[in-house]
């Protein structure tokens, strides 16, 4: 299945020293149906109800944390259609990321 | 000083888990003009000559080695103008960073 993105997208990529917290933040982004394309980088589909939640809701889930960098940006399609890949995948969810 | 990108810019995010390649990957970034905006995030202009020049010298640099993902992002100036940046920057040459 060849999954290709229509309209603007978030990458979202972060530093995040705390293993418990990381894991937080990847499962918040999962809940909110980016998928995985590294280990500290998500990409979704960047409606404007998403947008506002996802912002808002890795601020919540990081207040008052050391430690964090968690960066946004909003690309077009072809950025994500163009990437370039080198290396493997090294995630455990990597399997459906290839077929973008 | 505000720093402002014209024409597509090159979004690189790594995953390397050896010390040492990750801080060859880091210098060669720099030595191409890159900026450093996380940890494991450089974005520098994506000129036709620097383009190729970056991605062969990724390769070149992995080649062989196990563990590591780069992926490369050709994004529009208003992708990095637009970021989100929540939480802190935790790397030392940070400065010139918040200023873009």
């Amino acid at each position: 299945m060849k999954k290709r993105f229509a309209g603007e997208l978030l990458l979202v990529i972060y530093d995040i020293s705390d293993d418990k917290l990381r894991q937080r933040v990847a499962d918040f982004l999962k809940s909110k149906g980016f998928t995985r394309v590294q280990k500290s980088a998500f990409v979704g589909r960047s409606l404007p109800a998403i947008k506002v939640e996802v912002e808002a809701g890795l601020r919540r889930l990081i207040k008052g944390q050391q430690g964090v960098n968690i960066q946004i940006y909003p690309i077009p399609p072809s950025s994500f259609n163009r990437r370039v890949v080198i290396g493997e995948f090294l995630f455990e969810d990597s399997g459906g990321v290839e077929v973008f």
